[in-house]
């Protein structure tokens, strides 16, 4: 089966807004076996639209509309259907009922134009719609299917998760299945020269993606019977394990910090932290994840010299000798926020992310890590970025939070 | 001038990735006045990128590509252009240098593929990629202009803002000016109901984009001299504060924590966080500005009822009678963090982000801010959030900055 994807909307052609909604239906449509060819994006213009329409009915055979499907002028999402399809535009009355019964339930008021959302082309089915009032559309013709979603996206997920997969499913009988590992402490060209021999295997395919500080290794195997995809990818995933394991940290929907939390969790020991550079931001991904409180009992954000003194018990000549930023400095943090919080485990950070504030001998980048492990000994780390403050920022958690990971794995007794 | 952008690569119709290129460049070409009509995504398939490109150069004065220009076999702009264009492709000596420096500079061996990149179509100018080997190109045709750029958002948008930028400038005079307001305390429908006459005002046009707990107003006018259009943005720009101004935290590329480091730095005084729900969060959004150690001390993450009480100074008895998350919790923790960081102002947090620890009472969503300003009185806010854990603790921190920022701007003596 040969998708096409077409998202609605002038907001689009301007680039107000990033279009997500394509991306999102391009991976569910391949993870059912499906091959997107194509993915449009037309603004709120009648014949644009129409041209857009009429040439993916010719060379697709499922076509996933999103956006124009309001109640505004602007919305022609629905004519656009009608006429390329020749079913004209009819009443219903159900969704009529619905329409009312939406604002009804939000009491407010309904203007005339919402009922322009109660047309569909003769024929089509209404797709539900629970979080909004513009219903989808869905259209069964000799040579092809359209599906038409709001361009909402929350509504639209919604709908495609619960009508539209399902109904897509049972359409199209061939399957995908996708396993991910997540790897920390490796870079993308390494991994891919000790992976080399298995990257161009066709089925399971193999792809790295690389970002924000780590690399993923998504494994997509097809066929018709579950087991066998998943045997082929098992197979895969053993010979990986074999030559990369160690840097393996998690498989699927996963995080660094959700593993350090289970590893935290399994052996019982609580953590505090102490963050200069990333001024709060590691304590931020800790506790995005739910549950967090078991093991993490807090943290001081030491951005200034004072309270790296006053609140973690760093010592005044440590900074006057060694600077703010050293290995002496992230130690006493570690060890002063472990004792001080009554945490098995305290993790300190101290850096200078940027713009300001470097030197020839300390530039912009260089970052310590300090680790005071549950016998109270102190490791340090340092580290040294190339990217603005941002992206320094970001790769001082994911390097703190990495060796925290290996500590928990490997170095706890 | 009629535009068309076109997006190449296969993980693009996967959907593991999201194509953020496409409304980077539209935002860039409609700032400019050039109409934006279609976005394309096609694969690296040859028949069909080639389809695709051959259906831009017929609906489009200007084409831009990004993606596949790498030196592999799935890289086939650079062969689909020569072939829509009929300008076979040649070698260019030039960047063959350019591409063996960039080997040398990187001390990495090149490999033979590499060289591919030297060919561009016949009377086509290479667009120079200051970060990575894949030059760009840039064809005048009779009725259209190609550009090719490489699919990394970073070469493709130092190269874009670098060189086809001033050249696009060049080749067409009407301009495009915008203005971005940007709000905090007010409803997306409640301001749209307080400027609905001018709502619809063509020139300049004005849109509400609403996301992240925040909304902006968007104010674009065209034309052809600067002047004329500033003027009327200028007089939009009047009206809307003269209706809603106190709601108006800033202008243009801006951000709450931004405003308020500038509040911050002029009114010479610093400030402290204690945090419980968002864990660092807030402090990681202050120091996400750079200089930002002028004025922020620096904080506690007091996640555990144990630091709140031994680091912030929090009475055991208010939270044994008023719980963790109470109005006088929110108190005690704003005036603790104040005296013992020995800052001007300041802030705390406290609230169940979810999804567990609700009760009927006491639900999900329910947080407390608390400020103490500078003659240390201290007062306190309710929240009520609705949102999954993610939202909840974002709404938190805009919230907390809304109230820092009235108490900065307005209430300040």
């Amino acid at each position: 089966m040969i998708a096409e994807i077409i998202s609605i909307g002038t907001e689009l052609l301007h680039g107000d807004i990033v279009d997500t909604n394509s991306a999102y239906l391009a991976e569910k449509l391949t993870g059912c076996g499906i091959d997107v060819h194509y993915i449009s994006t037309v603004g709120d213009n009648k014949q644009r639209l129409y041209k857009t329409l009429q040439q993916a009915v010719e060379r697709a055979d499922l076509i996933i509309t999103t956006g124009g499907l309001g109640p505004t002028m602007d919305d022609l999402t629905r004519e656009a259907i009608s006429e390329i399809t020749t079913c004209p535009l009819v009443m219903r009355p159900d969704l009529v009922i619905d329409i009312e019964g939406y604002f009804n339930h939000k009491r407010t008021t309904m203007t005339p134009n919402n009922l322009k959302q109660s047309y569909l082309p003769e024929g089509a089915i209404p797709i539900n719609n629970p979080v909004g009032t513009a219903p989808g559309i869905l259209l069964e013709k000799d040579n092809y299917i359209i599906i038409s979603l709001p361009g909402v996206p929350r509504e639209m997920k919604i709908m495609f998760e619960e009508s539209v997969l399902p109904y897509i499913k049972k359409k199209n009988n061939l399957m995908i299945i996708s396993k991910e590992l997540h790897f920390i402490g490796i870079g993308e060209s390494t991994l891919e020269t000790k992976l080399e021999d298995i990257m161009d295997s066709m089925n399971p395919s193999l792809a790295l993606l690389a970002g924000d500080g780590e690399v993923k290794l998504k494994i997509t195997g097809k066929g018709r019977t579950k087991k066998k995809i998943e045997n082929k990818i098992s197979e895969i995933v053993k010979t990986v394990r074999n030559r990369v394991g160690e840097y393996i940290y998690g498989e699927d929907e996963t995080s660094l910090p959700d593993e350090i939390g289970k590893l935290l969790s399994k052996r019982g020991v609580t953590i505090a932290l102490a963050e200069s550079c990333t001024g709060g931001l590691i304590g931020a991904r800790i506790t995005d994840i739910p549950g967090s409180s078991a093991y993490f009992k807090g943290g001081v954000i030491a951005y200034s010299n004072e309270v790296k003194i006053n609140h973690l018990g760093v010592n005044k000549n440590t900074i006057n000798k060694e600077g703010a930023v050293s290995p002496e400095t992230a130690a006493e943090m570690a060890s002063g926020v472990r004792q001080r919080l009554e945490a098995d485990i305290g993790l300190s950070v101290t850096g200078i992310a940027g713009p300001e504030g470097g030197t020839d001998e300390k530039p912009v980048g260089l970052v310590y890590v300090g680790l005071a492990g549950i016998d109270g000994e102190v490791k340090t780390y340092k580290l040294n970025f190339k990217g603005d403050r941002n992206k320094n920022r970001w790769l001082t958690t994911q390097s703190a939070f990495y060796y925290l990971y290996r500590y928990l794995k490997f170095s706890f007794k």
